[in-house]
């Protein structure tokens, strides 16, 4: 609150939206958010914040009461620069940089030993967004597995790894140009292939709009598909998916 | 081999295409197609045909060897009239037409007794390909249940059947138009949601392009999405991440 | 005018042009422009800037006229820096940077008392946008509540709303992503739901254009929308719809 | 349910879909159907069913349900054909060819008497949009006039009608091609305007989105804008906005 | 000329248009098409008939002028039913129902030896392309080998195939909905090859649009693409690019 | 060709291009380039040099051989800072910021008193691409006149004018946002309408597409359009067609 | 009148909309109508009926009404079905099939001799269109010529008729496909060159758009551009163009 | 391995990516690029590495490797900035500034001799992907001519050059805007014509779309198309067909 006030005083909030912030807050306060907490501390679940957007000093003061509560932290979307200015605020944050993530791990999460979570990517490129999903799964207790620089356009790479391919419970590929790449796994195994389209390419790549396509046209069935570089959409559900094989009461 | 040269003989084939078929015969029976059949039977996972653009015959045909081998059977996007074709050809089929399904069950899927999939749409127009997913989804050995016509525009008829939506182990959720029940209904539980745009819709839904943007950006995470209208490219993995839920050894 | 000729003097002006605005002059300050402030100074409806592409100078200059009639001003999508430098030459001016407008009150409108106009938004992120519209239409004479950060994926946000939801007479909609957030109000209430798409999102949320195409498709009737980020659009009319509402005399 | 049990022994449903029918009626009898049929009675506001992809039979077996309840009945995308067949099941339907509306008053809405709703139309081939929002309008109990043909081609026929123009209280403008009547029309009055694009038009018309553009761009403020050929979307509001300008209690 | 005037006559033709094309006919008689004519007599190549929008009598007639002149003829984009009108016109022609070809080979082309080109096909929906690639390829003297239905859903069908795919001197690889072998191929080979994406698939296939894309962005280099479904634009090229391999003098 | 050799010296040309545009001069001098100077002295048309993208050293030297000439010059799309090196380099540039073009007329071009060529924009946003097109025009040898700030929002300011618009023989509309005063200008008059979509707007604007669309959908027969911000594609056809109209001989 | 009483008996026309006609009657018989009408007799300018999606008893109707007055007659887009019909209500009408018009010329137009309008197409699919604007043209009192099946393909079919082509006042190019004819023809005369892209091509040519991005690019200047299969649309400007090459006073 | 760790010292890379990348190092070093660069001794073909999106540093370790190897090397997309910091690290590099190159030639390709790969752009602003196609293709030994600056808007420049066009094995031909200049080539050659469209343009050239539809749609046959700016795909295939054109045993 006395940063709410703050802010009104500096001039970078307006008086009427930090009234609204004010009647709003006992909800934030008592309801949800909390509630949210208590689930993070029971099960172990990090809290994430998307970093994008959000200054250094904002990011540290909400890690700092998530920190606070004692429950794990993560931070998407954290630039090596903000990183920088954030570890000065908020010194227990590990980076990440090929992953753009910023992490606080107070409670180690349990591994729970039901199967792997294979990682995958067409290109060293498509490394920061696998790197954001593996990294993401990791903290939500499930063993990952990297398997990077496999693209249609070297099948040996990929079919050299077939062995660890058909070991993997559920598979996330990270691809960009053509997003060839999850169609190939898909024939290759029949457990879950989750797409995630990189923005990777130039031309006609549409900042990953073709690879998106290629992935929504798989010809392998039972692939599902996220936005573009959306890494950290999987955060919580491939977590509680692993969990759900562990045959864990939610 | 004899359809074969009938139909190079009636000219419904071309010699060139007849002599590559003949070349690939052996292949396709004594590889890959006989190692599905046996998965199939071993499994009790059925054999799918994709309906669409084959003529009554060419599906009786296929489906007679598939049935044949013990497996089970599914035709997919099978029009009602090209169904009582069929049914005159191969009259084991048993024809779902909400769900555009042609079904021949020579054993029973054990249900595994896992967990719920929800099977649910936004509008009654969004039945048939509800249908779709739900119906594939049982033959592969899963509990389904169905919660129709529940869109965002009444959001008390979702909010009525909460403890259902968070009693569900999976979410399939059809929605067309907007497309926004799926980023509700991820927000309502912490289980995978699968999200199925239809083309249901005019004028600005592009035949179900708005669905679908609305499904890639939805704000609630763990949202993972398939192609427009694609009730059926869930088949197989719907199936094996019940399986999976299962414990059972793949 | 000697503001036109020194604008010559100094070459950032070519002379065919300045000969033009000469040869418009008369109308500008003799019609419609004076019509507008008397209706202004009778209605107490600000004059309105849109500041994207002028100069500090040049909305200095403007506004410094608008003033002098004794209307209020509103300068729209005013940038934080230009800001400061616009009160250097304009003292006057109030700056809301959640909303990135200044303004200028000389005369208060009166609050006309016939209901609520409410202004929410989905995410923190669609802020800028939402206050844009809220403050625009209080300076209309409008009574304005705020309702901010209930997007879909926390229905609960939202329903724990629902009094202040159907308490509001006319419903101001702000969201980006995928836009589902009008949809679900105007299901909530049969009073008219003024939809505004944002920019905010990434990969396929394509610069607010999911939002806009979820709301043109919105499942519940009585939506209807305007261009992304398009906030001060409304100033005029919702503004007018409230005097409406109030029943007064055109 | 009869009907129900029959659509299950003539084929056209499965057995699974009626089941869930059976469990979802009792909600829709008891629940949210009923309040809205009371409320439609009580406020003489017409139910709506949506005439396109229904057949015949479907539309008479809902409306007769609605009739008998007391309601007035508005059925929209009614092509001649259907409603041909229509009104030998459901005699009391009257058709409006142009709006391709079906429509029965059993209680004529009282007008309020608060002033016009104009509905406009830029050429004569947008007339079947216009016609279906002026008689939904009107149904509503909304006093409606009509000012069709006339295009910013001819932009003498509108500035004669200046006059009418500014007299209305809320006006409703559809338009195909290049979509540009809301813009003038929003230029020439105070009023709410609401666009409609229709789908008039070929070649890079697309079907609507240009005029959906050129209406989203309207250089005038305060245009609100609806999905392509989307004139009953506006029943409800429109009416309920005539609804608050006349002071009613809700 | 009689035909002409005889169309004029019927009024399927308008007196303008007849005299421009009498303006037009020496010039075509004596100049461009002879040469053609000429050419194609000289090197076994056959002229080509663009059979869409045509009618049967249309092509009968032109194909009689070529067929006279002793040159070959292929008649692209043909339909059955057009084909059986076709045939009783012009007896001599032989229709390729899987690829939509009339052939009239007046003389055969000699092999020349130097190479296979190798026309691949993902799934058995591409055949209809692939197949008009593989005649067209073939009458202009190629050696055509065929190995269809190797989408990269089953990789395996692919790499059991490798030989072949590395014995060959160019390919041609038509393939829908996603559109990837070209890039799997292509990464097997260090040969030309040339895409064909074709129009099979549905929703986001967007009509071989998402074929395209994945194809231009192919990881693989070296890949080059045509337009959607357009087996017969390489006609001339594929042959002239054997004959160059074969060290053939033009 | 020193300056050719100097860039090879400094590395800013590669030998091999040098040595292609060694011999590429000759055709250059003698050819094309040089009939080019001698219809631009015989006329009194000026030779023109797109300045974006070339250096002020580049365009420097190109305009220093056009003046050597004798030829009248335009520069167009010649940002203020690059004008100014410009002037540095070559004193004799006038330069139009407004217009951004850079001229030096040698010789006056003849006004040939015909008729006018009336430039109208809709918003003083579109001055810029306005005023390029009336300059050039202009150094054409065609009577200009403006009318600038007259968009369809304030139709008043048209129709003021309406005596300038039916007095005109050509009409240049540039217009960005919904591009909707050429089909009302088009409307008042029986003269040309050249359209030039401006990339002015936001949002749904899309750069200037959602102008183009309108223009091309225009509701008025006789509107043809250019590229969006496409000025000074008119230079030569409309002095041309001014030319024309005063009778000259070609 | 008596037509729209019959109308409204027949069920046709509903009262609401025959009242608005009634009440519009006035202002088209005395105001805007018969100026037109006036203007066409006055100059022998033709009164045009747009074809597409009126009943040839609708098109009958009006056009008696326009003969009746004296002048002459167009109905564009009009089938050969459609003509046939309309025949037989109004046999004084003449059928261009190739060009889907049909014409009633009371008045010849007196040719004005001062230059040729020039109308070229690429290939022969692109004829109706060219005919259409030849057609029309024509009856505006141009001298017309044609100039057909010059596609870019096969450029000497182009600079064999450079004279013809240099020799025009006027270009009217109709291509398809790729849509570069109108750039080289650009490129050989300095000319207006007027593109109308047409619809002619399959797969990425989408129905026009690529034509017509083709024009929009050309890297000719002065090329201006309509909507694709816009014939039509130059009928009363380019008419007019003429006439003020013509040096007539308007 | 020693960057790897150091890279993981200066934080620049995750220690988790780094264990993968040690994983994977074996099989790099002794499977697939050991082949390559044993491939490339032999052949003579030249190691490439995309240089956009690299640093210097990585680049010249990268490069360093290879050139260790004896292989000859292309760095593509290479900035005149960061190929200054290269040379500094990797002295031997010769850059070529217009093709954005970087090259040591270790040993010469011996030139085949059979027959020119003609190299071709429409403008001057196309040269920079013109160039980087021609160098690559040199350095894997082909025969090299280049043709710029012959757009189709002055076609005597390409008729003047049609020996030279028609005396090419191969062409190659860049063009932006409309992206003409391949469909005309293709129309004066029997030889395969690559097209590759450049970004050049502005408004609707849509950053090299307008181009690629227009080659795609070419109205001559054979034309083949890469992806926007892409002059380096064609690298190893153009090498390729040139050698196949000479017979050499792969």
């Amino acid at each position: 609150m006395r940063r709410l006030l703050e802010q009104v005083a500096s001039g970078s909030l307006g008086a009427a939206v930090a009234l609204e912030r004010l009647r709003h807050l006992p909800f934030e306060d008592l309801g949800f958010a909390k509630v949210d907490q208590h689930r993070a501390l029971r099960r172990g679940v990090p809290e994430v914040i998307f970093g994008e957007g959000k200054s250094a000093a904002q990011i540290a003061a909400i890690g700092a009461r998530v920190v606070a509560s004692g429950a794990n932290l993560v931070i998407t979307r954290l630039e090596p620069k903000k990183a920088r200015e954030l570890r000065r605020r908020l010194r227990a944050v590990i980076y990440h940089p090929e992953a753009r993530l910023g992490v606080i791990v107070k409670r180690r999460p349990t591994p729970r030993g039901h199967g792997i979570v294979l990682v995958m990517s067409a290109g060293t490129s498509d490394l920061a967004v696998a790197e954001e999903a593996a990294l993401c799964a990791e903290l939500f207790g499930n063993a990952i597995e990297r398997l990077y620089d496999v693209g249609v356009a070297g099948i040996h790479r990929l079919t050299a790894n077939l062995e660890r391919v058909q070991a993997a419970a559920v598979l996330i590929v990270a691809a960009g140009m053509e997003g060839a790449l999850p169609s190939v796994v898909a024939g290759m195994t029949d457990k879950p292939v989750i797409a995630v389209p990189t923005s990777v390419g130039y031309g006609t790549a549409f900042g990953g709009v073709a690879a998106l396509l290629g992935m929504l046209n798989s010809c392998a069935s039972g692939v599902t598909v996220v936005n573009i570089d959306n890494g950290f959409a999987l955060i919580n559900r491939v977590g509680i998916a692993r969990a759900g094989i562990a045959g864990e009461r939610p």
